[in-house]
């Protein structure tokens, strides 16, 4: 899960954020002081370390589709890059005495889900997939980050640096409309099936979750009410819409 | 490709080499001005780095087989493993003023062949195959190394070097027999099939790539003669044999 060099993240187009307060003041120790707290960020990193697997294990089936050993090669450095993500957040939880694997079982089906219901039938279809995937992802931990303490925060923030795999689909995805304009209508339907998809293992994932979604709804960190998530969705959504503007798909 | 704790390397068991000689004596760029030599030794990066590029797909392919996300993470690190393997190779590649693909792309044929006729039908076939398949690969290129070049000879070693695959696969297989002794007569067919496979591929390579078989049967690097290319076969059919056992497979 990475930004790249997408036109905007939707964490860009909120308000500037006051000076940090409340739980995004202090640090992990202090804040983890809160039981409640505690189990909603154990939530976040398990279900970030399961997207960054389960991106891996896409990735690298998708490497499969490229069409030259190139393609394959940048592919597979994708799939490398989300692993050592993963990495780093299971190594967090180790070390804050989580056991990652009870962690991130709770995800498992939401992101098996997803990509069930969204397997790409060619190459085209599963870089669109990869960019707008990294990018719904990057845009809804980015929000979710400015709420964290600052040490969940950091982690957080690392895990989702650029890698460049959102120019490189952007590049690959421009060219083949260029070469075939119909190309577009097809990968559009794609991309909103996509988002459409996302949001609904979203919800279902905030129905299950009580720590998270409290969390989400402002019961613990601050700053956040249910009013706020509507928006903060509809941003994610803007964005996603204006990312595949750009990409030449109407969204 | 890796080495790992595995008991018997077939290069360990050849007689103790003398004071390297000829081009093993020489740095990359003495040797290199020999075309011949030279085409054998891009012949050996192409062929070694497109092998790393599909042991990293394998791998990652048979993480969706992993009974535990302990284990699917395992083999994901093994696949990482093999791609940055594959980064160095292919950038040694065009260090030397080589196209990576063009390097490689004599040898898919060869290993997507051994590949889909080796496809793990589960788990444990698919962790004697990155067991078998990383030891031979291992022992080939070892037994190769030494009658390279000092720098190209220092880069094959470094990538065989050992990332833990053999240790993680010993285990989980030896207490899989343990568990149900009849499953070691059903790994030691697959164990069987997947050496005369490596054979075969191996012997369709050799025949199609002229600057390679001839620095083989010494017809550029020193030592090797084909009487002592049919001795490197069996030690390293020998090394597989001793391997299987020590698994507690008849092979």
């Amino acid at each position: 899960m990475t930004s790249s060099d997408k036109p905007d993240h939707a964490a860009d187009t909120a308000d500037t954020p006051a000076a940090p307060t409340g739980v995004a003041a202090m640090e992990w120790a202090a804040a983890a002081a809160d039981p409640q707290y505690r189990a909603a960020v154990v939530d976040l990193l398990g279900a970030l370390a399961y997207g960054e697997l389960a991106a891996f294990e896409r990735l690298a089936d998708d490497a499969k589709l490229a069409p030259t050993l190139e393609d394959k090669a940048e592919l597979a450095k994708m799939a490398s890059a989300e692993f050592h993500h993963f990495e780093r957040l299971r190594d967090r939880l180790a070390g804050i005495g989580e056991e990652p694997t009870v962690a991130m079982e709770p995800f498992v089906a939401a992101y098996e889900g997803f990509h069930k219901q969204t397997a790409p039938s060619d190459w085209l279809e599963g870089l669109v997939k990869a960019y707008v995937g990294d990018s719904i992802a990057s845009d809804f931990y980015r929000e979710v980050a400015v709420r964290l303490d600052s040490d969940t925060r950091a982690l957080v923030l690392a895990v989702l640096d650029d890698t460049g795999h959102g120019g490189f689909a952007v590049e690959k995805v421009r060219a083949a409309i260029d070469a075939d304009p119909r190309m577009g209508g097809r990968l559009a339907l794609w991309a909103r099936r996509l988002m459409g998809e996302a949001l609904s293992q979203s919800q279902r994932v905030v129905a299950d979750r009580d720590a998270l979604s409290t969390m989400l709804v402002g019961g613990v960190a601050d700053g956040f009410d249910l009013a706020e998530v509507g928006r903060m969705f509809s941003r994610i959504t803007e964005a996603h819409t204006k990312r595949m503007a750009a990409l030449g798909l109407a969204a």
